[in-house]
């Protein structure tokens, strides 16, 4: 029983008449394109595209697809994927010591705003065991040293890989991962940065922001790549601040921009929303 | 010579393939889509289209489209219209005593920011004849009193008609047209509205703000049909507000909203982005 | 022990020599302003101040200041309150069947952002009976029919003086209390309604902006008076959206609005920043 | 005949009892203050004030005023100034080839909402010499090679001494002034930067914006000192931008960012608003 429908995006270089091609290519296996998407990028020669279908009437089941679409897309040199919207993303959540942005990613779950599913928690500290556990997710403590380090990011991986997990969420992890990790999961982790980045990367930020004296400050979700904190951004959002803003006052209204943000770019996540190329994302909105 | 691409507007009741019909169409008559934009309100079984088209290649011209495109048009019942970009719009300006708005949209012509031509600027008023005069467009005094009015509307439909135009921009134009009038020209007439509508419709928006205590401000400009102040929403855009802020603190914040709000519903009409449907636009941007 | 700096809230005719009398006044008893906000409305002649006063060498107490204080103040003829920062302001919170607002005032007052005490939970739904009670808030099922509705309301007094309560947080609630009610607490009741007031007032704000077609949605934090949606506004935010936005959309989009807004009123009262006058707020923020 | 009120703007190390020993003063001399703005920088102990005061009544003039407030400020150890508010500021603005800015001061300045004198624009180009001329402000042509760099810089200081200038705005003006002759003008020279700084500093902050993919743009605008782009950050404004938007696009909706944000920070120099420390500004809105 699908709980969605199908997403096709595409990606590839430029050309006549691929919004016709791929358009009859649904109608003729029986489909109904619900929601249609595109973006030239004209600078780059570049070409995007989002489909929703819906699912009754389309004659091809995965297996059919691949094949026939696989003359369309070798055609058009195309990479793409495909969401047959049978079942839930299953998602992550790292975490360290900051509570919001679980806070806020659980309740967004547990109402169905978020339509995923999150089988664990993971932590490198003990702080939120009981939030993650009593809505039933279970927490993994995984304490980080520089000497346990790999370690610990192997068993992060055993756990992954047994939970059938599709993406993580690092909401306000503050441990670096491994360029070896952060490559098995492409386009799959999604950080949380406070401030409105490419201003104030690293640490601190709502201390950079304060001593730079800047009147607005922001936060932006990104995809994790080895280069920190400069992944392809999702999702930004700032307000506007001043003087009588101290660095606690720039803490708390960064919360509630962190939480806004990071829901946003789960939820286009989620729904198959983003494409990445050259280290930027078109979004589908 | 073409100025712009080809910009085809549909509306028609939701149906399964029509974007691969319009695709294909396109596709058949050698013209290449370079932009697609598509929404299907559910809510009201309505689908809505625009696309953009290559105008080298395209092997219909506007007599032969006409005839060709009938078929599709009938077929899914569809309200459409189609600009071929081959002569920029001519857009007439109606102003009392305010010069924001005006000062505003003759710089965006004059830098070319707003590919249109503005062969007149009509007013009850005779306080702007040089300002328009100097970057050469004529300036029409039609001064309005209760007896006068039918008759001045008469010479604004002569002049409109004599230098062929397009559409009316309405820059705090403080006169009220006739029903007749804006019969006329339906999805024609843009207007600027100081306030967020549906709040403080009618006359002195900001006193009615500063009075309710408002912490926003907004402007709102709309297509203008016979109910004042009600008609399809094109863009709308507000700033907060607070108690140190005069209604003169009010006013000034306003005038940036509005030139800016009006100068966006102006050029989004020019690139034929706005659909209307059951008092509301669809807007492709 | 003081839990905060002392709160003097002062609104009288403009006259000259206030600010230096009230200074003048903090200082001759030992008092240090760590604040100081001041707001002339020339509009209508008023004088608004703020002040924070350190509690550590004020050399008058809650009776002394009382009899020291009334000179002054019957001199420039003011409207005053203090608030001596000794103990926790005492919030009751009525809810309904959303549980958005609710949620985000027990994450904000449970991570002491929010720095009051919560004695009770009152709805007329038992839906989030064990959401309260889990964090050890009593909660009071008072359901109402337009039989019971009198009787309610007195039990609901009854609760309110019982647990001592200073303020009222309507977290949409969606019975309309009597006038009577409403006049026992005035500025003592924060409502949140989910439009940019005064659009769109009364039930169904969401479907209002839906069918309007507006291009902003909103959220407005008031204080609760006879006249429904019309009381002194606390805050208002908005966020743009477009035709591709549902109902639903809306909804879900507003739900983020109506927590920041109502979280920001909240906190503001909780800080006795605001004075209202003329049906209108003061907030020094 | 005073255009504007007495504006007396200090800094000093907080301490008790300065806003009672600043009211006092101007009581004492038979003054009025209509407006008082205070900020407490715990963080760094500093404390700031901006007071209005009526001129009717008060009776210190310019020469009496500084000795008997000689003995305030040493008591505090105060940095501080004072508007008499007997005539407008002088402000010339500097300019290469981008109009926009040009255009938006010079029309707030001739509707009398930017209460300046402008008897200069200077350019290193000639491009919009009749814009300035036509409005009667006198156009200088300084053509700046690496040459005749130094040369040009003591010839335009010629220029601002004759014209007493009081201060100058960069108005997208694409030269680096020397060090020299910025430790000249401390504080009295406004830049506006196309982007949100700290973000992009440098020159082409827009292609470097559409190559990182942010989602947001800015503009802000900031005293100039020897750091380039680092100075002192006045006003910032943002907006949301995405995939769909060109480097052109960029640019477009900048313009609109960088003429409002610039006007507001001169508006804010013009009325004596803001105060610098360490290398930030107290705004007093």
């Amino acid at each position: 029983m699908p709980t969605a429908n199908i997403r096709l995006l595409i990606a590839c270089p430029d050309a006549r008449g691929i919004i016709a091609t791929v358009a009859n290519f649904v109608s003729d296996h029986g489909g109904n394109i619900l929601e249609a998407d595109q973006h030239s990028d004209t600078h780059h020669g570049e070409f995007f595209m989002r489909i929703e279908v819906e699912p009754t009437g389309f004659t091809l089941d995965e297996i059919n697809f691949k094949n026939a679409w696989k003359k369309v897309a070798d055609r058009y040199n195309m990479r793409w994927r495909i969401d047959w919207g049978t079942r839930k993303k299953r998602m992550a959540i790292l975490i360290s010591r900051e509570e919001h942005c679980l806070n806020d990613l659980l309740w967004r779950w547990r109402t169905k705003e978020l339509e995923v599913d999150i089988p664990i928690v993971v932590s490198n500290h003990e702080t939120f065991k009981s939030a993650a556990e009593s809505v039933g997710i279970a927490y993994h403590h995984l304490p980080i040293t520089s000497e346990t380090k790999s370690q610990q990011e192997k068993r992060l991986r055993d756990l992954l890989d047994k939970n059938a997990i599709d993406f993580l969420v690092l909401a306000r992890y503050m441990q670096i991962l491994s360029p070896e990790f952060v490559a098995s999961y492409p386009e799959r982790i999604i950080n949380i940065h406070h401030s409105f980045l490419p201003a104030f990367a690293g640490s601190k930020p709502y201390h950079q922001a304060f001593d730079r004296g800047v009147k607005v400050i922001g936060a932006s979700s990104h995809y994790v790549t080895d280069d920190l904190d400069a992944g392809p951004i999702i999702a930004q959002s700032v307000i506007h601040v001043d003087h009588r803003d101290t660095i606690e006052d720039l803490i708390r209204k960064g919360r509630d921009l962190e939480r806004m943000v990071l829901a946003t770019a789960v939820r286009q996540h989620v729904e198959d929303r983003i494409l990445v190329s050259k280290n930027k994302t078109v979004v589908f909105e």
